[in-house]
């Protein structure tokens, strides 16, 4: 009822906030037998912890996963995991003069107003810092999904007015890792990072667009009527901080399209299987995936917190003058990428168990 | 888990298929002493029945809403209100030839890959029959919500290319169900009626867009992290039939800004509440509503039956030619606005609900 | 969380008080491409029904069953089952005198302290009229139940100080239903209609015991720490109108015995597969099934409503002389046994479906 | 689904097991704004930890909890609060020689037959050692009852033979903490030590009850149909290990009365409220709340672990002779006592949230 839950069948409890002593999760519903490669986990959250691409905040952190239970000898037992990431490099006097002040487009006014109070120090809760938890937990769905020969992947594919406009089909997905700004495609990236730097010179932020593609999944995932996949993938996305839109396959240019120009014929894959001649559904039809790959983008609004200062108002209502103060990320995708495809994994993971069910 | 219920506090459980004997739903969770007005909800009904705009379909359905139960002297009880829809002009024969055959762009294959099997009448529960039960649902959920102050209105922005681009704010939403397609701004309405009209004339269907505002929203509505207020309509919007984006305030648009440019700056309104000056975050803020009007857009793909034939295939694989045949709107959005309110009005009932336990 | 909700995986959502146009439920979660048996759901119901027995009420229910949605060709399709009970012989005027007064023993108190209102006619909502829609939905369950070879079996095991004390593994199941009192032993159903006939005479009720066994479930289902298996049907059961206590296996006895006593001691059954020597544990161990029969009984109060005069409150806290008006059974325990196997099945049901997701 | 999860608006996560690094939990949906008292968790803690009775297991904890998140200044924020309690003492050693046996009476055959492997080192989450995590999150559901003057107490009220039978109103429950056997009344402790001292010398253990009352419970808490107050909490009740049996108010008892005898008769408090004279209904009618005292017994079985040989069989089925190891106690209810009270407390605050929601 309070939000912290994800899933039904494979669920995600995620705790802790910025400057707690730690942030962490309790996987529940994994199934027993899976065998977990731990150092798997911890290459991921390197891929997101701050520090991890020199596009981002200052603040470090080691970002160590603890697993407290549910593994005996590195496989699961089918009893809830809980993980443990310590926050080590906390500075909450950073934030003594936020304890009255509001600061635009950040959280801080909201949780004040729904709960009468807040934890101020670095947003408390809402700060991004807890997608560690989600990135640790993803990483497990995501052994889980290989097992059934399921792979997420997502890339940076605009930044700004920069786009990368080539489909993702002629994308050299490996080469996302080695790019700073998470996008495979050298020239875009290269312009992308060009951006990003002049924005920071600038004291500003800038939004972006992160892209996302399951392939393997098989037919048939995603529940009707108001459990559809992509309504679960959608909202999952929804939830990532700074997130104000997603489609998935064709999209909003869907709107503007004919049936006739839409429509994805149908015709035979090498096994004998129903195959979509085109995919501009995005992998689901009615809800539930038919197969093909699953694709999707995510857009993210600039960051609020600008290394200028801006006005706003204090808890009475006065006019104050507020700051750039903290470490931040100047585009926030770049450490997003790996927020979207744990969170993929979380809604695919949670889909693949549900599956079970539908028939006799 | 089998996905045929939304929401948590306040929650609709949804049944039946466009052939079955009925459609219905429950609504549990509505509190006690609410007086309900039954004509209104009636009302609701006939905005979205097929017949209830000239750019529809042709099928003819009264859509007469039985309540058994949950009410006395038309007031809640806090019991479970169950109602129920008849199907009456329901004509399972025009989809015999579909009993073998997959229609592109549909539910029909997946539903079957899925569950193994399927009802081919109409699409089953894939159509958008089922729509009419959550009408008279978040009509319920609607009346809960006035009685709070909340309004709800959605539109017609988009139709093909066709867009409306005033500012919500200066669109009279008194005028949308005087228009056949539900489009306030009589000029644009004009312009998307006349292709409407000339895509029905080619046997073809377009996409187009909805959009939606809801003011009198108090702030504090939303829960951290998952179960964001933005996520959760974001969800509800994506679990309508050909929905493919949903972008909630600046939207795909906040992608390519500053935050200079996209921070909604504090002051102060007439009661000493802090207000934003702007409103590009469309009322959430980290999830949480900040007493602002909640403003989103939803993208609706074409239609995927056509009045042409297509190419498919059947069950075994061979290819077939597909006539267009039954009943079907050449653009769905004019019916999808009652909609679109619907889920809006019955996610904001259940986090209205939800907020009662925020605090001590 | 309005309660009305029974399960995680195969679920019955309830509606409908006692004089309402109808009850009825909704199935959701029933795996598709299961062929249901209408008639034995009917037959089912039958068993229940005001009528069924000639120690119960004088009410008379046709109790028919419309299925409305979720079934072609009575198979099921894993859509939501919804069934309607019409309520046909309903005489609400009957129970004008209970407008502003609470009846001893009955829910006419909290329910109105809960809601501030309720539906005075028959208890509403809290009659066990409500029952029904158990039967039809857990006669769904069984059928489910009985594809895996898994069978329930309740009967009367008690009634005042009647006890039937022969182990269950003695008596004839088979001769429940041609017993008007449900006990399959002739010469304790005999004293047991007595002393029903003796208190119905008296203008009286009292209470009783039903027993419960599940043969044919596999080992594994029940989920540790909070949904045991034995959790989850006691609960189930404590849902039951009427219902004070219950116990699994040994039960209160077990509290008075010694370890050595107790364990149920492992052998080998006739395929190689571990047996216990003795059931003590009732078939469940640490919250999960055994392979052994699940062995549990409920305690039921005498029913509330007296053909004699009582002593109650109005609204107002006026004393007031209730008499004994309206149809009521002098001893719930044998209508009782119809629902104790329907609730049983639907939590059988409900972890058969969900031990699919505990291994990989 | 995985049934780790207690509770629907007051919520429970636990994790961990006998063996782990350690246990614990998440507590969700508690109201922001509420001061703890961390001295007063630890020191419920400190009643349950092994060796808190000499009557209890050679075990030594510290059970120290450590909080990670959801508290700023010892108040709670309306976020997640995670606790860990580390396992200072575990002996994975002892139990090398249960990896390929299975005891008798215990969960470690279940377990297996569920998730295909298990973690044998102290029964693993299936011990006892998992209901500390109970105790420390119900010590904040307990504080928070008490800010809404709940108050909840259990005590000891058989062991084997030995009962106590004075009515809870004529006990001092001030007295339970400092009897070793947790029973009020000094003369059936006596004979309760005696029991347990003289079947621990036998190697033997021995069941008992465990008696409960809750008071200040404010009329109308508990959810119909299936969420009735005394359902919820009995399923709680039969989720703490070894627990065979619960009932609420009159209980089995109930079975064996007339309705003339066992219907309480209503009067008028002092301040003009609705009471009952007696409380046979155990403070709860149709499922909610009267505003009574809430009384229920829970019955315990003997632990299955004894200290003495015993015959079982391991994964192959052969027979084998199981020596007495490792630390237990002779009878659970002095211990399970602080566990009763925690589940009370859970349910208690999470009906106390759920009826916020039942009126206008």
């Amino acid at each position: 009822m309070a939000g912290n839950i994800l899933g039904t069948a494979f669920r995600l409890v995620s705790f802790g906030a910025s400057h707690d002593p730690a942030i962490g999760g309790v996987v529940e519903g994994c199934p027993a037998g899976l065998k977990v490669d731990l150092a798997a986990i911890q290459a991921e959250l390197d891929r997101r912890r701050p520090g991890s691409t020199p596009l981002g905040t200052a603040r470090r952190e080691a970002d160590t996963v603890e697993f407290l239970s549910g593994l005996l000898d590195e496989v699961t037992l089918g009893t809830p995991i809980a993980l443990v990431i310590r926050n080590t490099d906390a500075r909450p006097q950073d934030y003594d003069h936020l304890k009255d002040t509001f600061r635009p487009g950040h959280a801080d006014l909201t949780w004040e107003q729904k709960y009468g109070l807040r934890d101020h120090r670095g947003g408390g809760r809402a700060s991004a810092r807890e997608t560690a938890v989600r990135v640790a937990a993803g990483a497990i769905a995501r052994q889980l999904l290989a097992h059934h020969g399921i792979r997420v992947n997502a890339w940076v594919s605009g930044v700004g007015e920069v786009r990368l406009d080539h489909p993702y089909a002629e994308l050299d997905l490996g080469r996302v890792w080695s790019s700073d700004v998470r996008c495979p495609d050298e020239a875009a990236a290269a312009r992308m990072t060009a951006l990003i730097e002049q924005v920071r010179a600038e004291g500003d932020t800038v939004g972006g667009l992160v892209s996302c593609v399951a392939t393997g999944v098989p037919a048939g995932l995603g529940e009707p009527v108001f459990d559809k996949l992509h309504a679960d993938l959608g909202r999952a996305m929804l939830g990532i901080n700074a997130v104000k839109g997603f489609q998935v396959g064709s999209g909003f240019a869907a709107a503007t399209l004919r049936g006739s120009q839409h429509n994805d014929g149908y015709g035979i894959g090498s096994e004998g299987e129903v195959r979509t001649a085109t995919n501009r559904s995005g992998g689901v039809q009615g809800g539930i995936s038919n197969g093909e790959d699953i694709v999707f983008d995510v857009a993210f609004k600039p960051a609020s917190t600008l290394m200028r200062t801006q006005r706003s108002v204090d808890r009475e209502g006065r006019p104050v003058e507020l700051e750039g103060r903290g470490r931040h990320d100047p585009c926030v995708v770049p450490r997003a990428v790996p927020v979207v495809e744990a969170m993929t994994c979380l809604v695919l993971a949670d889909h693949l168990l549900r599956q079970r069910m539908a028939r006799l």
